[in-house]
C-alpha cells in the first residue's frame, strides 16, 4: 500500500512536542493515520493492517498459530523493546546517573534475555521454518529484525542465538526489510 | 471456563526453576495449558481465549475498535508492566545498586507515564463508556486494573487520572475482577 512517512527526531525530543502529543498523547512513535483514523502502538497497527488488508497476511490462519506468533512478537515488543527504549535509557542516565557503560550493559542484557527465550522457543518447535512461523513472514519476524539491528549498537555477541540470527538473515534478504533499515530512512543522518 | 491454578512464588524465583523453564523458556508467568497446548504472553493467551471461546467477548467486533482496545492494552502491557516487572526491579537493586527509594520512584514514574497517556486517550474519546471501550469489559480493562492495584504498592497519587480510576472502580465491582485480586489467590500470604 502507498504511504507517506513523517519523521520525528527522537534524540531531539520531537515526539514530545505539542503537535505530536496531540496525535499520540503517549509521546511515542509510531502513530499511523489509516482510513482517516489515528492508530498507535506498533502491534495494534500491524494487526489492524492485517485485518483490513491481509496483503500479505502477517498472522497464520489457525488460532494456535496466531497465539504462537503473537507470543513470539510480544517477547520482543513487550519484554525487550520497551525496557531498552530511549526514554528508559534517558531515565538511567538522568535521574539514576548511570554512566554509558552501565547503559550499554543494560541494553544488551534485555536483548540477550529476549533472544535466549526466542532461541529456545524457535529451535525446538516444528512450526519454525525459514522464518519464525513457517516459510512466510509474520509479525514475529517484523518484531525480531529491528532487535537484531539494535543488537549491533553495543556489539552483542549473537553466537548463542543461531536460529534467531538465521531467521533475521533470511528476512533481511527481502526488499521490504532492506527498505526498513534505519540507514535507508529519509531522515537518516 | 473451568481452570486449575498452579502458583509459582516469584520472589523466591520459582519461575526460574528448570521445571518451569521447560514450560516457558522465558521464565516469566503466566503460562497457560489450553486445548492440550502451552501458551505464553498474557495478551496472546487472552486473544486465543477470545478467538476460541469469545464468552464473554473481550474485543469489539470492528477492526478500528479492536485496534483501539489493543493500543490501550499495549500502553499497559508493553510500556508499563515490563519496565516495572520484578526482574527489572531486581536489576536496578542488584547490578545498578539502587536504593529502595529510587526503585519506588522508578515504579511510579512508569505507571504515571502510562496513566497520563491513558487518561488523555480515554477522557477524550467518544468510545469510552463505563469501561475503556463502551459499556462492556475488554482486554484494555483486564490490563488496566492490575496496574491500579500496583499503583497502591508505592502509594501513587491517582487524582490526575480520574477517568482511569473511575473505570477501574467500575471493573472492581464485577466478581471476576474481585476474584482476580492478589489477596484472593490461593497462595496469597
Amino acid at each position: 500500500m502507498a504511504y507517506r512517512t513523517v519523521p520525528h527526531h527522537l534524540r531531539r525530543g520531537e515526539q514530545n512536542l505539542p503537535d505530536y502529543r496531540h496525535i499520540n498523547p503517549q509521546g511515542l512513535v509510531p502513530a499511523a493515520e489509516i482510513d482517516g483514523q489515528i492508530f498507535t502502538q506498533s502491534l495494534a497497527i500491524i494487526e489492524y493492517l492485517d485485518e483490513t488488508r491481509r496483503d500479505p497476511p502477517l498472522l497464520p490462519e489457525d488460532a494456535a498459530g496466531r497465539a504462537r506468533v503473537r507470543a513470539l512478537s510480544q517477547i520482543i515488543a513487550s519484554d525487550v523493546h520497551p525496557i531498552d527504549n530511549l526514554r528508559v535509557l534517558n531515565y538511567l542516565r538522568g535521574p539514576l546517573g548511570q554512566p554509558d557503560e552501565a547503559v550499554a550493559r543494560w541494553y544488551n542484557h534485555w536483548i540477550g534475555e529476549g533472544f535466549q527465550a526466542l532461541e529456545a522457543l524457535l529451535s525446538k518447535s516444528r512450526h519454525t521454518g525459514r522464518f519464525c512461523h513457517g516459510d512466510t513472514v509474520s509479525i514475529a519476524d517484523v518484531c525480531l529484525v529491528p532487535q537484531i539491528i539494535n543488537a549491533k549498537t553495543y556489539a552483542l555477541d549473537l553466537s548463542p542465538f543461531p536460529t534467531v540470527k538465521r531467521i533475521a538473515d533470511a528476512a533481511l534478504l527481502l526488499p521490504a526489510f532492506e527498505r526498513a533499515l534505519p540507514a535507508n530512512q529519509e531522515d537518516a543522518e
